[in-house]
């Protein structure tokens, strides 16, 4: 069987470098070996955006050129919007009728939101987000979902989910694996714990050459650091995470320089700010051609968002059949 | 502005005297003055019945056929299917971030089912009922249900989703406001609260006139009776109660000859069934004549879906359009 790879992101911003590290750059790669679907997850966004959506449309092709720029290839991926899938719907309230509520709010995701909002503010469409996501895979009949490790019990909600409605009517689905690899994540510019668009610590993909360098030039290093002579101590310092990240060759006498004091900060800035530069630089020259036809996002997000949804209406075919509700010879 | 009625059933079997008293007759009614719509509600009835989804799937075509011969006129009530309007399940995911979960936890019809079965199994899709009704009435935008007393409540959950569609984006749907009626409740056959086809004490509206007969001298009398000239005691008698629904110009005739023990049960039995058999004489013959053309009833629910669903992908279109996610000029 071709293995078939769902992945995706929320819309909630522009995609940045820690979107990159942490899975864009894996997704260019997994394109050349597996069939890719890519969701852009504009309901999911939804549900915590609902009360600004603007941030969701504002931002949806803007993703997409992102996508596009950092090499995913429209031809061996598809990019489609969840929202113009309304089978992944259906699919949710058929899934959402063999889960226990009970199960749901001991899901780990969900306990955290709730930690911090409030069981009172939790909303039931963000209580059944196992669910939801189970039908994003299930309808796509993914096989494989690119995960970090501490997601593999999302991914057996999953498959839990679809092996009982095996159980109550007959296969339809493959039960999908998680592809459990290193997701990397990047800290902030601010030397928080992770960057984030709305954290303002981020270096998003479509920053110019001038942008990235400016950005890393005002980031936080090693407090202790005050003479370019200080020892200094990379281990504590975002700079040297992001050398690790991209320019990994140089990193390891990076790490020397630094602890000696025989680098500035200045300069193992410099250093580092040309090789992200050299990372975006082609991106930039792909968006930058993209952007002379503005009508072609357009097509691609409705082409591939058609392609997923023709599947998608013959995955809730076959549910219907199982389930004993397809009433009229003729599909709709 | 021309009023619109959702009314509907669960599909969970075939209708009986009870539906009938309390709601189809009504519904016959209704349809003289206002736009009505009738959903047959196959999902809604799987949110219970998901492990033997056949009682939906065997009795679709049956409640299709109880109505027509109860005088429900396809010409002037659209019948449609449920799952077969995927809009209505887009729909719920968007009402689904508006409702609280803690808010569902609190509705009596939960409450109540919660108790039942115990929290623990109560699940994800049940819970979201008061939603997934809330998007039946607004996706055909509704303006009118008829209701019982009791599930006011219900209808003020739907007034109170919309209103909050309508806070964060801009109005889309009519406020549907609750058509209270008097929703009689017939006993069941064997004194129990309730007729209901699934206790096993209905009389269901195919019933043949030798069926309805037989059923009515086997149900159960004031059992203090034991000879045809003790006094009998009408008020805890179902057939007393029968004969008011369906024989009410006799029934105070009934209730003196009982007490006064001058009627005996095998004759009060007699008359009530022939009263029974003249309500259902029509609807049998409508039945009969519909069954000749069998094809017809799938003619039916088909354009009544189709009728349906494009009002729902309007509905739709205005949803996302309000919400701001219409991202292509071309409807899909």
């Amino acid at each position: 069987m071709q293995e078939r790879i769902l992945t995706g992101d929320r819309i909630t911003g522009k995609l940045h470098l820690g979107h990159y590290v942490g899975s864009l750059k894996n997704r260019v790669e997994l394109q050349n070996s597996y069939e890719c679907f890519v969701l852009l997850a504009d309901v999911q966004a939804l549900t915590t955006h609902f009360d600004h959506p603007a941030i969701v449309c504002d931002n949806l092709r803007h993703v997409a050129m992102d996508y596009l720029a950092a090499g995913i290839d429209p031809n061996r991926s598809t990019l489609f919007i969840q929202s113009m899938i309304p089978e992944i719907a259906e699919l949710t309230v058929y899934f959402s009728m063999f889960v226990t509520v009970n199960s749901l709010r001991h899901n780990p995701t969900i306990k955290t939101e709730a930690a911090e909002r409030g069981y009172k503010q939790l909303n039931y469409g963000f209580l059944g987000y196992p669910v939801s996501q189970a039908a994003d895979i299930a309808i796509c009949r993914a096989t494989l979902i690119p995960v970090g490790e501490d997601q593999v019990p999302h991914i057996e909600q999953t498959r839990k989910i679809i092996r009982r409605f095996h159980d109550l009517y007959r296969p339809v689905f493959p039960e999908p694996q998680a592809l459990v690899g290193d997701i990397p994540r990047l800290t902030g510019l601010d030397g928080g714990r992770k960057m984030g668009k709305s954290s303002g610590n981020a270096i998003s993909l479509d920053s110019s050459p001038q942008q990235v360098k400016e950005l890393i030039q005002k980031a936080v290093t090693d407090p202790e650091r005050i003479h370019k002579n200080d020892p200094g101590h990379p281990d504590i310092c975002p700079i040297y995470s992001y050398h690790q990240a991209f320019n990994a060759p140089q990193a390891d006498d990076i790490y020397k320089n630094c602890t000696q004091g025989t680098i500035g900060c200045f300069e193992c800035k410099t250093k580092l700010a040309a090789k992200i530069n050299e990372l975006l630089e082609p991106m930039n020259e792909r968006r930058e051609a993209i952007s002379n036809y503005p009508k072609q996002i357009d097509e691609i997000l409705i082409s591939g968002t058609e392609r997923a949804r023709a599947l998608a209406r013959e995955t809730m075919q076959e549910v219907r059949e199982a389930m004993g509700i397809a009433y009229f010879a003729q599909p709709r």
